[in-house]
């Protein structure tokens, strides 16, 4: 799974990240986010699965990286794509589809896809067993470096679950998790956004905001004290 | 435990609400919801917790019910309060303590308590075990009906969390949870706050939240094509 | 709770029958089994809920005992009842709202369950610390007896779950389970309904339709090779 | 629940015994522990089960209690009682039933009972809501001190087994465990079989076996090499 | 795991589908699904394993997809296979054994399943880790490209469970479930099947049927009111 | 449960205290606290019980409590008391047993308890289900008020855990949990031992110990930086 | 890993057994398996440890495969081998060790495996993270075709559990349970040991020994009533 | 991954440790275990978490294996180190880092680990995930070989605790758990830290420590009664 053919403009002289994700590559593809499917998701509760999502859109929308969504029939059964995405990520480009469960039978969704020129897709979606696994396979197939991210999915039982990763390590698919992803891209708190970067923190681990709570009160407490 | 010596202003006609929640006669208590004493709470999630405690002091707001919050000193190790209560719940009065665990052991808590006239005494807070137990215990021994919601407030082990459910009704403290004590008060849709009181559903119940979004699409698509 | 003031007509000369639940004494209530509702469901898969309920609509009709249903705005974000009720209990009654939480609340639902001169309810319903408890409690200060089939309700967490428990038991609501009130009602395989209770219990116990089918089975091979 | 009214044989000077059970009232009853109906528990593996119940009939033969064994129509689809049982109590008396449900309600089962005499009976049977629970209330009701052996029992799900729980100690039923009736019927090491009663606690216990086979060795090293 | 030497007929310009199954060269192959066996499976609840299954038959029908069946001495302790497979699958053609474990040992099972001309085998079975592993490990040896459906199989432990998902990856058998294979089959809503196959989501995914009924009666209401 | 017959020395003008443990009352109780015994407990894991264990020795020794503690033949199987107990409360008093199971039943022990004339009993052992039970009910009966800690005590099950805190709840014994004996025995930051019984917290919730060293450490951090 | 260089004897002209265990080529190695030892595991109940590998030690026997025993210091804190082992296969081999952790460290035990001439190695020990981990590793390297059987070996932890899995995959070890090994090796019930292999699907899976006794009840009513 | 490149000091002439970890070319890597961060962890309770540190530090002291400590902004939210590495690893070196999230993109960090010329990297640290992955990742890009220790590590959830796990063997990774690491690096029992080591074992797997216990009482106790 040697998927480091072309130069990563983010690998450092120490060889740092010469295995990671280069943001500058990176598209993320959000699919079918949908109300009618979160219902039958059983393997991560309904609020942490949408405040993952969340923290997905906010992150690329700080750090400029492209994003696709798409929707299977949103005025169906499956309802309507959680209005947190475009909402947070107002550059975020929506793509209709034609009746198809895999967005990768598409024709205008890969040719967004294509239209970005970027290589490393970063996919999260309802089911994660098939509105992911099914582009992801498929762009595997067509040479991409692919990303299923897998606690901003949900799949309909926790068997499933498990079943989903052990397919995704098997098709040459990376599995990763919200907060990784976030430090993935993020990489170092020397620049500008690392005060916002830290806000996200709290919602990719809550505990976190009451650390942030925590400290900030003590030096107050320090500061008045001293 | 025969609380019901005093007559319900909520009952009806048909014996409705005989057995519950007098709104006219609650007062709401939430006992140090602190950022460092939340990274001990081990039987719910963080976030579920500070989202239920959101749930109660938007509720307390709308059916203007008073609400008293306390802390075990803010400057030290237990860390602030969390902020969402007393910005959701502006009419809440905050009262010190002198060091004591229990907050009943604290002249000014129960002299505010008193103050209210309210005999029926709805506690949460972190931890179950200490910061309601003990204020439930001594408030039932001075005669009060006390209510404990349980997943508002939060115990250090799954085993601390079952010991307290024990502990409660053995003690005559009546547990209950944040999504019954939102349909306790609300008793009817037939009233004005109904749309405010629909969106407290879905902090109480997330997938509730999704319910709505897929049922406003559903009618909305119905309308365009009909 | 001495709940035993009226004779029970089906108490044996052994005393059998002395603690358990009278089926002539017995109308059932089955409260807000509601599509919308059951999404919010985390106690119980949604399967097993209405395979539960499935259970008492059928065992209801084949013992000819009474059974009441209600919804709360079905045309609402709630959803309609779950069809196999009224498909499976015909004789059931349904009793619309006016947009009371609490069924006791309501002035047409007391009434019918007066109608019926029954004094030992048996209810079943979503949310079970809402739709089950309050009418449950209401119902024991007007001085019913009163059960609650914990597996055919259904509670948003496994905190409400077990609060509900808790809550039922200091109330002096009885707590049932499914596979229980089957056989309370049932009592004796010597009856004419044998065959069909058989039936009711692979509904209750899935395993155990299984072991029908072996049996039956193993009875064919042993005749076919004598 | 003053079920002290009669004296205990094996009180102690010191009070010990006061709230136990007397070994010399006490009744055994185990019901319905058939292969068909194993196959339906899930609150306990049946491997668990079976020993635990072992354990209880190996116990009463070495400490002489009666017991009584019954099974519902063991050549239906319930299925054979466990061989182990009579095996291992071979003066345990079986009652044969008529298609009662309820033990309680067979006129030879509760004339047996009546006949040893004893007044307090240790229950245990498969399902543990049913098989259990109606014949220990119908003896609460006719005055007997009742025990519920939890985990020589079993019910068809975790919520079923919740619900028994709670049930039991609502109707003054006594709730205990397989290690604490082997503790409560022994009492002391000071006596001629205690040395088969350590046997037991690794039937009850199954790591004691191998505190057991450790201590053993490292006494056999210790005496060798000294 | 290059199984992509043949083309497939399903793949579309875009590349969608590429690395997923081919329906025209699938063949369904249920192993084993007995009443007897079913007692023993540990991961998954009967009644769950016993729908997924079912919804795999409907499908095959709906599809028009071969199906395979085979037992193990089903006059034996193992039971008769689960009757819903022929229900509803008739065209499934039914192939005993003559004692053979792994199916793939016999004779008339691997000469049916060449007489098909397909390639791509989907399995399912009880037990996982034995009637489905050994001829899924079996079949990969001889060159087929093969499928396990997890939850449309059982194994006797979650550690048994886990294990098989481990050996089938380590082995290049693809895991799947029953939800994914109905999307994967079944590819797209613009189809003359897209009302049945909505159905099938109802059984692979349950809360999915409680989706649809508010759907439903969400537009009625709306086209009412409107 | 009416045990407020004597006066507490520990209750405040406001009342509080006065449903709560009277440390000048108190006598702490450890039973049977022996290696090999350790090995057969399922319910908690044996170094989070040591710890929890350990801190009531450590909170004896800080708050002056006297503590007993016995074990059932340390020469044998079950092996010694662990050895943190007697050097973290130097001041606790060994009292042998002669085999009796029943700490209540040893002439000994019994004439220990009421010499203290503390009418207020702190328990905890292995096996909660035994060893604590069979005293605490006993002491009950004799009149003692009796609090069992279910954290400094293990059993071998789940399923013998959860019956052992009904058993308690049943027989009028408090169930309570390490944290909250160190905050009910605390009661105020406001005394000398305040810095020495936070360290304590440490240890009944290893969270707190972060927490401790976080705040430590942003003081630090304020004043090097004002 | 292509480990079917050398022909298997197994292997059915179908092509069964091509990817399949060839017991003519098999050596079983159980390694460790001490009382001592047994405290530490976690990840699975010592009684369902001990049950399968019994049945292990019973399959070898009845099937003639070679076994070799070791155990570290079984004189030291580690404690005795179980003695089940040489009980049930008298004729295993034990081979003591001189104080190395990993057997493959030690002359004499490796002399004995090669000396036995098999190719195909299957492990099973305490902890299996370590005894079995290591040889396994090694023997991997050294050429061998190994298997380690999970649920016949023990853990210290659930993550080391699934750590295990994971390490034993990427090194090239299949994973497997002690059902699918009887299964693996038995083959065919047409052969004459079928009645003895049918008593240890009972140790591997204990309900299939509650499906042997109602099967056999059912045929022995069946025959008395026809 | 054949790393087996370089000729390994710790290879037996029976080919043991062929495919483990050479101790003479270990290098320990600890990453980032803050106080703050500890908060966030949720796949192990952080009390196991530091014990398991605490093992791995004094493990290095012991057997005189190098150690590099690091971590992201000690004066900041993430909070200090735990104290326990430095005092029982003394050895160890501190490197502080610029703000860069993964430690392989800090100059000094790379060179410290080059400075030493060995080539396994064992590393542990908070997130698993994050602080963990991304250096291993990277390190495995440069060629040297990498093992993770799980629970001496720590991620936000049980799902990114799996994923990582995924992840690392995807990427080449090695995973290990505390208690493997120790038996790997140790080897032999005939060494002279071999007691030290004992000890040890009891940090790894606390159930060790009770074992222990036992058998020093069990042989004192033979030699005494000898």
């Amino acid at each position: 799974m040697a998927d480091t053919s072309h130069p990563k403009s983010s690998v450092l002289p120490t060889g740092g990240g010469q295995a990671l994700i280069d943001p500058s590559d990176a598209l993320i593809l959000l699919l079918d986010h949908q109300s009618g499917l979160f219902q039958t998701v059983k393997d991560i509760p309904v609020a942490d699965l949408r405040r993952n999502v969340e923290m997905v859109a906010r992150l690329a929308t700080l750090l400029d990286i492209p994003v696709i969504t798409t929707a299977s029939e949103p005025n169906g059964t499956n309802g309507p794509l959680m209005p947190e995405i475009h909402r947070d990520a107002p550059h975020a480009v929506y793509v209709p589809r034609k009746g198809e469960v895999n967005a990768w039978d598409n024709d205008d969704f890969v040719a967004q896809v294509r239209s970005t020129g970027r290589r490393t897709l970063i996919m999260a979606g309802v089911w994660t067993s098939v509105c992911v696994m099914f582009p992801a396979l498929d762009a595997r197939a067509a040479g991409y470096d692919v990303y299923a991210i897998l606690d901003a999915s949900g799949d309909p039982s926790e068997m499933a679950s498990r079943t989903s990763l052990a397919r995704f390590v098997q098709g040459g698919v990376r599995p990763i998790t919200t907060n990784s992803l976030l430090s993935e891209l993020h990489r170092t708190w020397a620049r500008p956004e690392a005060a916002d970067l830290a806000q996200l923190y709290a919602l990719a681990a809550p505990n976190y905001g009451a650390v942030i709570e925590s400290y900030v009160r003590a030096q107050e407490a320090a500061r008045q004290s001293s």
